[in-house]
């Protein structure tokens, strides 16, 4: 398979490029790096990603960004950026690579534990994970021609447990294989409009 | 209590009204009629509805847009009407009202459950409800003050089944005064971050 990886060079991208090179023809997409250049806050550049790249069937979206911060003080801006960036750019992927896309391709998104489990400083990636799934629920109900779109809900990545690990009491970081793995499933499995959780 | 009906005119929110208006004082906030006019899209709106109440001591949002319709034909500003009226105008109303509510007080946004059991016309909404699901879940954590917040997920509306019921097949409609009653176990009950469905 032709699979697209958006934020392929970014920690989970490259787990998943990772997990996938050997058995596919991998094209990286990312916003600093990769084989083509693409930021999904606009649209035209997702166009532009698409025209260069031609056929594919499939895409794993690991990209997107939302604000992390206290709650107490952040504007309606900062809390928005999830919505601008993770949960339309993810949602925009999938708009504009609908008619592009193999028959019985598929979207694969990301979402994340934070949603269903919050941490008070992760409220703008709760907000774009909560749509995200919403989304591909729904989505799945009418995409055509066998294409199908489900959404990867990673927990706390290993390779982020550094980071992160002091923000998350008691939880247990996942192992970067196993996020992969999710992925995979969404990718070479058979279900559509899943929420597949790495955690 | 002092309880703001944000949408206190429409299909649930009158619902709502009639519910408390015997052991309340309400409020009605709404965009064409009530004792206050509120465009919950618009801040400034948002900021001048509290200026003009007051004090409060509760606020229900039975209000929001976002789009109905086929999803193979609809474009990424249809799909975003959903986030920007019903997601981030219920954010909103959050954030700019958090400081001038009353200890103890409680918002009570609402989603629906076309997130969790999507139909093709309301991917619109499928996407805004997972929003505001994550948004309550993760501000609970953060709020002061005693300030509680939960969201209603009412399910298919009894006054709205004539209008919809065909695009639900076998779905039961939800009796208004159930959906209110949710409405009333966030507001006078105790529980904070709860998705409470109406279905």
């Amino acid at each position: 398979m032709r699979i697209i990886v958006v934020g392929g060079a970014g920690t989970i991208g490259t787990a998943v490029v990772e997990c996938f090179s050997a058995r596919h023809d991998i094209v990286v997409a990312g916003r600093q790096s990769g084989d083509v250049r693409v930021d999904i806050s606009s649209p035209d550049s997702v166009r532009d990603m698409y025209r260069q790249i031609g056929s594919f069937d499939a895409l794993a979206c690991a990209a997107g960004e939302a604000h992390f911060g206290a709650f107490e003080t952040a504007t309606e801006a900062e809390l928005a950026l999830g919505v601008h960036s993770k949960l339309l750019g993810q949602v925009r992927l999938v708009l504009l690579g609908r008619s592009l896309i193999s028959d019985g391709g598929s979207f694969t998104l990301m979402s994340g534990y934070v949603f269903d489990d919050p941490i008070p400083e992760a409220t703008s990636f709760a907000i774009a994970n909560g749509g995200v799934e919403g989304f591909v629920r729904a989505a799945a109900l009418s995409l055509e021609r066998h294409i199908r779109i489900n959404a990867v809900s990673p927990g706390l990545a290993q390779d982020s447990y550094e980071q992160f690990g002091d923000f998350n009491p008691g939880r247990a970081p996942v192992a970067m294989h196993d996020i992969a793995s999710a992925f995979r499933r969404s990718i070479e499995g058979w279900r559509s409009g899943e929420i597949i959780r790495a955690w």
